[in-house]
């Protein structure tokens, strides 16, 4: 077992070789540590900028051994670990951050906004079905129109569909594959904000400032951060962010996603147990980014102060929009943060800026 | 030949797996590049955090052309890459930046004085000798007490001595190893102050501010930047490194050493070819920082802003200082950079810290 804090020199284990796991193993590396990653496919983002690249299934036996072996604790960039790994991890003898429960929490809808709405988290109206019949009486208690989703997966605005009539319930119940679906009430609300939040081992937390968040499609667009934002406001995301990680008893960051209502009041739309894009700004916004925040949690480190430092527009760029590169390295306002992949397929985050402006 | 700027996804070469590989690899990774790391030994700092670690002499033939072979740009983290080397790399096809000429000046004190002083950047006075006879000459011309130094080779204060009286040149010149040397006058300075400096394949020059810089048995010890410093100053500091780069054709990152008379002028101690320890602040107190620089400038891209965005002091953690990383990170102020060398030998440079205040 490790003992906490992990001095320098020893291993970050994270699973998954995206974006979100480059820029763990770069903030880890910073820090003196090495970083080991468990990667589904060859010549990964991730693994390009660890010293440990291991190549394997997220429930390969053989690959998870590898990871726990060399590791002396484990994230991941993602939620939808399999909760069959993260057991395979701890009898392996691995220390994993954040732990089973906010995983568990995080991949089922349900299970989410019931947890949130026990810890004094306030979310839409919601009802679980995993039958027609039960879509259909889930709409009618709910009232139509109300969002059909997938209790498990789905992301980026997949795995959902909107339902006009109750009579429709059944229909979108199949569409979505005849799995278990949550109804949930639409949010009016006037803006989309996000928290990024920490927890460290010693239970400390930390949580930066809001950001405001535009999606198209289901995706993110655009960041503006710290969001204008009275104090009232903040103070209300901040209690719910310290709700949550206390309520998970979680060490990591945590990204939450937030409806603004018209009378000021905050819903969360939901919950993601590791770093996230609307907390991208970080980096080129604050002194201690969420990637290092995160690495400092699971190591057992203190954490770093979320104070902004700097306002910051934050941009994804999408597919082919990754070949405007040299307009962007032309521009003194723009940080430039690409992720080295491959194939700049439409829709694909390929990287993001951050235009960065005095507070 | 590559052709300029590279595109993301291109891979940058670096000579050298130390501290500055290491930083420079995980600049070029920020940019969307591909990094290939030449080490001479197994578990360097670069390598792991590159997606291509080649181990090898920096003469090794076939190391040269593997790193020549995977890379669109090769550049360094030291000055002293054998002459022999570059020329490999060229005659392999391999576009070095900074090119030889901004080397051979570099490697030989009396070529690099001799460059400043033809290029309007002044010095201390200085003969070459490569005799005992030559060298009793030499400070008897400059005046005693002066400082002998190898013309190659020496660093952190190894390879110098000072001689008291013109009659004990013989006797430093023989404990030098009998080697060519350049007998320097010493310069009556109230400071030590650095620039970092850069021009990019366009021509276009980036001067950051300048750096106060204390150093202890030879060894940098702190830098405090923006150091204070009049308009004239810095003006003066401007026109010495803009005359520096041009007289070079350079392309990249330099280091510029200066000292800062009674009287207000500057002379240039010395010149390094490479981002320069005293050019770590900008890590935390810039938005584009000397590694990302010179990645730009070696790629072909624009150069990015340099002004400060705070005020930092810089210091280096030697040998079992780095041992302080729990208090440093407790220290909301202080942002930690390791290098994850696995040996704290006495007086080796482990890691920095930016301790970083609003300007």
């Amino acid at each position: 077992m490790s003992a906490f804090p992990l001095p320098p020199g020893s291993v970050i284990g994270i699973l998954g070789g995206g974006q979100l796991g480059r820029m763990l193993a770069q903030a880890a590396a910073r820090l003196g540590f090495d970083v080991a990653v468990l990667e589904r496919e060859h010549d990964a983002p991730a693994g390009r900028v660890a010293a440990h690249a291991i190549e394997g299934a997220y429930d390969d036996p053989a690959a998870l051994k590898s990871l726990a072996d060399v590791s002396d604790v484990v994230t991941f960039e993602f939620e939808n670990v399999p909760a069959a790994s993260v057991a395979k991890l701890a009898e392996l003898g691995a220390q994993v951050a954040p732990g089973p429960r906010a995983l568990a929490v995080a991949q089922d809808r349900f299970e989410e906004k019931t947890f949130l709405n026990a810890n004094g988290a306030p979310t839409v109206a919601f009802a679980p079905a995993d039958s027609p019949e039960a879509a259909v009486e889930a709409v009618a208690r709910i009232g139509a129109p109300a969002l059909m989703k997938t209790r498990r997966e789905g992301y980026d605005g997949k795995g959902q569909r909107w339902v006009e009539h109750a009579s429709d319930a059944a229909r979108a119940f199949a569409e979505l594959g005849g799995r278990p679906v949550i109804v949930e009430a639409p949010a009016e609300f006037v803006r989309e904000l996000s928290v990024i939040a920490a927890r460290g081992r010693d239970g400390a937390t930390a949580v930066y400032p809001l950001a405001e968040n535009h999606h198209e499609h289901g995706i993110l667009r655009r960041s503006l951060a710290p969001a204008h934002a009275s104090p009232a406001l903040t103070e209300q995301a901040e209690r719910i962010a310290r709700r949550i990680l206390q309520g998970l008893d979680y060490v990591g960051v945590i990204g939450i996603e937030l409806f603004e209502l018209k009378d000021g009041r905050l819903l969360v739309n939901e919950i993601a147990p590791r770093v996230h894009n609307t907390g991208h700004w970080t980096q080129d916004g604050c002194e201690v980014d969420q990637f290092e925040q995160h690495i400092r949690a699971v190591a057992g480190w203190p954490l770093g102060p979320t104070a902004a430092t700097a306002r910051v527009e934050m941009l994804n760029l999408l597919g082919d929009e990754v070949d405007g590169w040299k307009r962007f390295a032309a521009e003194p306002e723009t940080r430039i943060h690409l992720y080295g992949k491959r194939d700049a397929k439409p829709g694909r985050k390929m990287g993001h800026v951050n235009k960065v402006k005095p507070l």
